[in-house]
């Protein structure tokens, strides 16, 4: 047998059922947020990456050469593509730019639990707004999204990556070393970046200084304790505080420790976390960015955040959030040969009238295609016999019950809309209404 | 600037909504058809590809080694992928099996004109059940997406390859060689067809029957002039008629000259095509197949079918087929920077009622905000406006007429809820109804 890929997924139609149903969840909050949709290549030229995050992520992607020798790459992520194709394509279009988008991205790195060699990526960016408020949109659609979601437990680790360039760069550390530090930071090895900070030449109060902001965690008021440093970036960060407290955004927590060591972040970064996930908590992260013009376009302010779906979904599992289930409505069974013609000519019909609508394929036995109709989880069966059909009846089983009634074909299409219309079909709705009627007469079904 | 990798594309906003808009109406009909959505790898092993397809597919695909040696391609189609995980995984699931998927496939060739090396398809697979149902079932699915997202003008062509595979036996004809002369035939390359026919050493009467069977296309009645001969196969495509003549299938036509020459093709056989698209007409192809016991199954009847998701969309668009656009109901604009607060408590209590809400994050003033809000179709502004805050009320904008009212903001979510309830948000609903309410005085509205 051959065997799909190392660290790849095939996803079953119940796991697929799932990852849809909370692709749409996340997809109906960003377009209620006024977010648009869009989409890139699978694969890229590998400079894009190496540009935006040093040749070392050479090693983690699946790169290789086209036929033409072009050097390309499965896409370790997406904001480098979108922000390709901001400065390629969409610089005239009206300010701000928000746009969001769901696909696979790839990363050659050991599999292991919650990490795959394909993996899922939802994010959104916010391109060409420089306020408070565009940072505090991106954090509150990207909250609001695991609230929708149904997430518990979750925090939104709000800190500002200015406040501690502030610092480094008054005390002549910029560039690759400010990075450097930041890296050590991210990663809570406080004594190697203090290695770091005493080799630049940082004096003991500076270090000192860094090291207790990024332990600053806590409500909104712990800003005060940076009452001894007057930045920008103290005060930007308030702002974003405040209007996420008047958006109602829950779980919020100011946490100098959020660094993201990458070159390109500028000014807040978030991070949400689910603390029972252990070492895999980080289910989404994002800040402010500027990467326009390292791939050749002007200088854009840009935020925005990535959320690591298949990790999401391992929190919702183990959160044990129930998913509803989606159902076929009804499956037709002939109980003869000479009633198959009209079996497809019911399914037809219901079918037509957006009744999700199965039928016999196999010219099973009543027994087996009731048996099967079960196993697909199926909501009602109708049996076509000699006698009812004679007086153009037929009998609609609750596969739930097991209760049967007979009913004119007439009349069934309305009675099977009716049970469906209590609850319309509606992205996100709950499905488990959608045929809850109570099996009745048809003459009580009107 | 950092290009995109030749034959790839960049989706805009615009250009995805038209996407998904189709997309989602494919995946409604396959549900309404009883069938489940599954999702594989982006890449295989190259193997699964040579081992369906033959060697020579390696020169047409995205192959390349990971970093442990491994032979891995982007995947040039999904039938195959999708046969790979039921024999690895999914053969205890009750039969028949009926499955669909969506995706990016990768082809290297030249790009031209709807043609593409990132290209997606829709498809679907019925495994498991070997009658003429399960073929009308599956040429019913296609066609009926062809119908529901409102392509005209297309031809359903179906054959049976087992029609000539029988005369080709007979004859003594099998294995590679039958797929040559097949090829040839699928090709309309008659000469050829024939040169080779003659080398096999084929009686003169064959290869006239078999050319004169291709070139058979017509209604059901055509299959009479098969007369002289009585194969299963001809039995079997008359059934196959028969069911989707009951099923009410449009636009169809049986073609024996449908060959689809590879080898694993061995029954019923059909096509799509828009004639008006010129070389490019074909949109669908599919039929039955047996697959699974080359990928180390056991053998199992299958028959799907794949449309060229972009080919299709092109057809839609030379057919000037109107696609409704999404808009976001409301953009708010505070007119004083006390009012911002406000505008975001208005903004969130709108996206909580799932109203998609825009928000000015650029502190511009009401001029640009109206010109933004224009340029990106939003359907209502909401002015916020000292004297009006002070006696809690609004000026709500209909940003098509121009017409501009007070409204309580008390009144605000529930008017706006109302006139988005006229007719729901629904997968596939008329969009241009969403928020058609008459602009009118908020005591009208209830």
């Amino acid at each position: 047998m051959i065997q799909r890929p190392r660290g790849t997924r095939d996803f079953a139609p119940d796991e697929m059922e799932k990852r849809r149903y909370i692709e749409s969840l996340m997809r109906k909050e960003a377009e209620i947020f006024g977010f648009r949709e869009i989409a890139t290549p699978i694969f890229e030229h590998a400079e894009l990456f190496t540009i935006k995050s040093g040749p070392g992520i050479l090693e983690e992607m699946y790169a290789f050469k086209d036929k033409g020798g072009r050097e390309l790459t499965l896409r370790p992520e997406l904001t480098a593509p979108v922000m390709r194709f901001f400065v390629n394509e969409l610089t005239d279009m009206p300010r701000p730019l928000k746009l969001y988008y769901m696909g696979p991205c790839f990363r050659y790195e050991r599999p292991q639990s919650g990490r795959f060699r394909e993996f899922y990526q939802f994010g959104a960016e916010l391109i060409g707004a420089k306020n408070p408020e565009s940072d505090a949109e991106i954090i509150s659609l990207a909250s609001s999204i695991m609230k929708k979601i149904g997430l518990r437990d979750y925090k939104v680790r709000i800190g500002h990556i200015g406040i501690l360039r502030d610092i480094l760069r008054k005390e002549g550390v910029e560039g690759e070393n400010a990075s450097l530090i930041l890296q050590k930071l991210d990663k809570k090895m406080y004594d190697e970046a203090r290695v770091v900070m005493e080799e630049k030449g940082m004096s003991e109060a500076s270090i000192k200084e860094i090291i207790g902001i990024t332990k600053i965690s806590g409500q909104q008021s712990v800003l005060k304790e940076l009452q001894s440093f007057k930045g920008e970036a103290k005060e930007y960060l308030s702002q974003v505080m405040e209007i996420l407290e008047i958006l109602g955004i829950e779980n919020l927590l100011v946490d100098l420790g959020v660094v993201r060591g990458l070159d390109y972040y500028t000014g807040v970064v978030f991070e949400i976390e689910v603390p029972s996930l252990g070492a895999e908590k980080q289910v989404c992260g994002g800040g402010s960015y500027s990467l326009a013009e390292l791939f050749g376009g002007e200088k854009v302010f840009s935020t925005g955040f990535a959320i690591g779906f298949d990790r999401t979904l391992i929190a919702l599992e183990k959160q044990k959030i129930e998913i509803p289930k989606k159902r076929v409505d009804v499956y037709v069974i002939p109980l003869t040969e000479e009633l198959r013609g009209k079996a497809f000519e019911i399914t037809a019909r219901l079918r037509s009238n957006e009744i999700s609508t199965d039928v016999d394929l196999m010219r099973r036995s009543l027994q087996k295609n009731l048996k099967y109709a079960a196993s697909i989880g199926v909501r009602y069966a109708i049996i076509l016999g000699e006698r009812e059909m004679e007086k153009n009846i037929v009998l609609l089983r609750d596969m739930d019950t097991g209760e049967q009634v007979p009913i004119a074909i007439t009349e069934l299409t309305e009675w099977l809309a009716h049970a469906r219309g209590i609850a319309p079909e509606a992205a996100g709705g709950d499905t488990k209404k959608r045929l809850g009627g109570k099996l009745s007469r048809p003459s009580d079904a009107s």
